[in-house]
């Protein structure tokens, strides 16, 4: 299992492979081929960026038994899924903020994310297990009244695309089986939710199957799987964190 | 008025300033500084690209009175939009190609296109006008078919994003007044939209201000100002050209 992440350092952007707190820092680029360059930096001494900078960022709805349950929702007969933007991009240590002009609920929700290796378009899900580069945590952002208040137009991109409202990292985790994972959530310090992956209603590797059919997922491309039950929302001055045992903890305050 | 392009000749990508049939190839950033390199190409000896490689792409739903009126659709309150995510670009003269599963009605909608040259947050409409770096014209394909096929959600994102289905060019004009525009589509020569751009209910500079409160705009990146009356499906073989004087014509095949 490798960890990979992202940093700046003195107005510099790297990346490396962390082992313990230490970042082995790499050249080349981090799905095609990477080579250590033989300096380390300790991770406390830098500043973590998303670990990729995905093309899309790719996030699902509905997605996990517990939730469809709960919610009364029909299983899903195919993914279901918006696109967060670029502009949401917020790495592990950012600052969630609403904006300016919303004062209503804004609500964590703890995936686990999937990161494309390798372009890949119409995959069988055999093919598909090597073109994941590996996993890591999402927090996915919503402001909840903005979602619904429009009666002919549900606004999933725009309620989830706010700037900050697209968390990822800190790492990316290679060689990991993510139907042992388990995704928790702990806001100030509290659990929230605690999760299996294996509830999953399309598996990471069947959902690369079937979003590979749709479009031509790339490296760095992220997929946030969707949640499960505990989401809820946060009060300004709160700590979020997702951890997911084997790949890390994403933290980010939310002001 | 300037006409903007980028282009592939001869393995290499570069970008210029269209007179006539000439293109003017320039260095350094179009929306920040270019200058000429003295090099002239023919514009028929080049593949054109792609005038802009988005950062994201926003896509407005409703936002013509016409449209609204012929739907029976209530005038949003607020721009209601969605985003076609970057696999799905395609250039003046590529082809469109519904996905191999998919056998039901690919649509087109000839739209305006507004390219940000300033990177914006929270702008006025005022300051809004400095934010737009110019105009193209778009095709804002849907496999109509998927849109609604599942009853509990929407699928606006996956509908409007397969690979191919978010047609833009072939340039972006500088110093236009939108409000003076007029947007047509021919299907194999034969006129199906023809509607003006001044019933639009957010106009350009608005939809710049309103999306800026949501989210950080990026030179390059393309608001689709959503489509009016006329609207219609292609059969393969089809030519579809969206047409917008004082910009030019976006002419593709869809198979």
């Amino acid at each position: 299992m490798q960890h990979w992440l992202r940093f700046e350092q003195a107005g510099r952007a790297g990346f490396g492979r962390l082992e313990g707190t230490t970042i082995l820092v790499h050249t080349g680029d981090m799905f095609t081929g990477a080579s250590p360059i033989g300096e380390t930096l300790d991770l406390a001494a830098v500043t973590l960026l998303t670990p990729t900078v995905p093309g899309k960022m790719i996030a699902l709805w509905n997605n996990f038994h517990a939730l469809a349950a709960k919610l009364d929702a029909a299983i899903p007969a195919e993914p279901l899924y918006f696109f967060k933007s670029s502009n949401s991009f917020l790495a592990h240590g950012g600052t969630i903020r609403k904006p300016a002009f919303y004062d209503g609920k804004v609500v964590y929700e703890a995936e686990l994310g999937v990161v494309i290796g390798r372009r890949c378009k119409a995959v069988t899900e055999t093919e598909a297990d090597a073109c994941i580069f590996g996993y890591t945590c999402v927090n996915d952002i919503t402001a909840a009244e903005v979602l619904n208040r429009d009666p002919a137009f549900a606004q999933w991109s725009r309620a989830k695309s706010y700037d900050s409202f697209g968390v990822f990292g800190p790492v990316i985790a290679t060689g990991l089986d993510p139907a042992t994972l388990t995704v928790r959530l702990l806001l100030n310090g509290q659990e929230r939710q605690n999760y299996p992956v294996a509830d999953m209603i399309f598996s990471p590797r069947r959902l690369v199957s079937l979003l590979s059919q749709d479009m031509t997922l790339e490296p760095g491309d992220v997929i946030c799987c969707g949640t499960s039950v505990g989401v809820g929302s946060m009060k300004p001055g709160s700590s979020v964190e997702v951890t997911i045992e084997g790949i890390g903890s994403l933290v980010n305050r939310f002001e």
